[in-house]
């Protein structure tokens, strides 16, 4: 006789009908796996009548997702509705006080709400699990949290957003530019409905902020992620850096530095050699950088219906199975409060400046930037445009004080047309 | 007050000496991680006066393993002796029977005893795990048993020793022969004191069947992987399918067909694009195709003290933790005996043939081929050595009937000097 066990799941978009459909798919490997009966009992969502492609008429249905929630009839509560606030928030605060364990995709909650939720669901000794809120059906969070618990983590580097990955290495297949692909992405359904979350690097930011609580024991913090877009990443700096030996990625990093925690979400360059630069489209990558184990790598598919269904079904086995291991990786008292410093060490930087077409231009930047102990590695000058002259290069290692004074300075130069384009390089070997 | 667990280390070679370093390195982060306190009760080694570089005396001794496997006051005993056999057996044995947790890099053990010790572990309801054992620091075992637990895999592929990816690569960027590379891994200390595990493919077999189990729910059958080492790998082969468009890697693969399961460890090409290809040195790699979260790859330190010593406290964390997953990730009821099959799929082959130089003497080869259905896709004709051609070829898919026939028949061409070689083009994305 197998133990039952119940779920209910509330938000059947694209995520909710891939858990039930693997779910029905996969039942006898599942039951198998946990040696027990696994049910849908009840199932949540905006909508009763929209048509979702499956037959939901077997499973009971509350239009109240806190109500479902609260259900006695249920063991596990499925959060897949999406969103910081509101419904999703409600359900999930709702069914960990009623005793229920917690599964969800939610990476905004968890980001805004992980702090709260974690202690929450501590003092409630329930379960709140969320390997599908970051990079789809990568194992990450189940990687961090007990693969690697006996390691100090150094580094954490990713490309955890596969809508940015897929227009920037698309950009370079196609030879078009931003504009055109950031519409091509739309119209084939890449992008979030608010399209910000992706190219923003909001959505990275979200996940990146969950990584580095699960790698540095630290309180989940996403206003100390520093966060910058691939919205201003032209075709131009795709060819120039390539020309160089690079790749342009949004990454998304998580260091514990001498001066403290540094989150930061930027488009950078990476070594053309590297594993981060050749992944391309969509897929996602994290590089976990740790004390005993070296550099442990993950690839896989970071969204899609599946992917990350795998996930969400993956942490309801654990449940089922009895698998105790806190929210964040510790006992939540044991969670410190980060210290942030977002100063990158030094490192070498990308530089695209546009310079009037005078006789000295080039020589007078790199004057400027010499005066501030700024020395060029690589340089490109290419075709003129009209009466501007594009320039890219690659520093060497410097700190990003020298290099901020130093830009602060070029104005004075009286030939820089633009407002330079400014790109990390990033070690991620 | 944490709770205390209270471990024995049997075997203080290069991994068991990294448990105990990292276990004193990292103790707060473990302690904080399980909510537990940590403690290193008694050793066990063949030599007790041997040096090993770390101050042992505050361990209790314990000049038979058996016996401290039996001790009252251990929770978990740690074998980390090897051999499928012998010490290694009997302690684990011990271990179980007397209610201990058991955590084993020993792969000779799992893949030749792990069913029998899966049974008696159950029967005893005490955890027994390995993830050290494959792979080193990468968490492939956990990734399997947990991460994917709502899959069906359809395939495993994988780099899985690390001194045979050394030799490989080595060959190629140093434009050396296998003989030549072979001395400089012995001298590096990279190979087994019997290099044929290594280079014969051995220990691939074994790690190949303990993933087989997890991935595919079947009994380990290491006796059913078919198994070729990279001893015949030329540098000509290496160039020869450089030229067009493959690297030779030592692959382990499973696969569920249609016919039944298939393991097989050998050297196949891999197209240079695929992510297998870019793998270098002493790194390991395993493509995991799943049923529901597309290719899921892993990459990192395939051996080294730190990173299987990483992997072994990670199994030990597990334990506090009190996860429970069965050895195979299923009750060892639910495990079946898998049909055997290793016919391969179709697929192209490459094959290098020594031609006498003989007019007429390639199209006597092309005619035989043709006449088994096989046709050639790209072939390449190199520097005549003496009285003799080397020619290389990638045949169009097919099966392996047909070239076993074909290849059988070439003899009676009267242009072959020597037994061609053939291997394998996997598919692996």
């Amino acid at each position: 006789m197998l133990k039952p066990v119940r779920i209910g799941i509330a938000g059947l978009g694209t995520v909710g009908i891939g858990v039930i459909n693997i779910i029905r798919k996969n039942l006898r490997l599942i039951e198998a796996r946990t040696n027990s009966s696994v049910e849908i009992v009840a199932i949540s969502a905006k909508s009763k009548s929209k048509s979702r492609g499956i037959s939901l008429e077997k499973y009971q249905w509350e239009s109240d997702p806190t109500n479902l929630a609260k259900r006695d009839d249920i063991d596990i509560f499925v959060e897949l509705i999406g969103g910081e606030n509101g419904p999703a928030r409600q359900s999930v605060e709702a069914a960990i006080l009623s005793g229920k364990h917690v599964v969800t995709a939610n990476k905004a909650l968890l980001a805004i709400h992980g702090e709260h939720l974690a202690k929450l669901s501590e003092k409630n000794n329930v379960s709140l699990k969320f390997e599908a809120a970051v990079a789809g059906g990568i194992p990450i969070v189940k990687v961090l949290n007990e693969s690697l618990a006996g390691n100090k983590i150094n580094k954490v580097t990713g490309v955890i957003n596969g809508s940015c990955n897929y227009i920037l290495t698309r950009m370079e297949q196609s030879d078009s530019s931003y504009g055109a692909i950031f519409a091509e992405a739309t119209e084939l359904g890449y992008l979030e409905a608010d399209p910000k979350l992706d190219v923003g690097g909001i959505d990275s930011a979200h996940k990146l902020a969950i990584l580095s609580s699960l790698a540095f024991g630290t309180v989940v913090n996403y206003p100390g992620v520093s966060i910058k877009g691939i919205e201003n990443i032209t075709l131009s700096d795709i060819k120039y850096t390539a020309d160089m030996g690079f790749k342009i990625k949004l990454l998304g990093v998580s260091e514990m530095t001498p001066n403290g925690l540094r989150q930061t979400v930027s488009p950078c360059l990476v070594s053309t050699s590297s594993p981060l630069a050749k992944l391309e489209g969509g897929t996602n990558m994290v590089v976990l950088n740790t004390s005993e184990a070296g550099n442990i790598i993950l690839q896989g598919l970071g969204a899609g219906r599946e992917p990350t269904a795998s996930s969400v079904i993956s942490d309801i086995i654990d449940i089922i199975r009895v698998s105790k291991v806190e929210t964040f990786g510790k006992p939540h008292q044991f969670l410190e409060e980060a210290k942030l410093s977002n100063l990158p060490n030094d490192a070498p930087y990308y530089m695209r400046l546009m310079l009037d077409d005078k006789p000295g231009a080039l020589a007078r930047v790199t004057k400027t930037l010499g005066d501030n102990g700024i020395s060029i590695n690589r340089m490109r000058q290419y075709d003129h445009n009209y009466s501007r002259a594009p320039v890219s290069m690659i520093t060497h290692t410097t700190s990003i004080w020298a290099l901020e004074k130093a830009i602060g300075e070029l104005p004075k130069t009286g030939v820089i047309s633009l407002e330079p384009v400014i790109l990390r390089v990033e070690d991620t070997e």
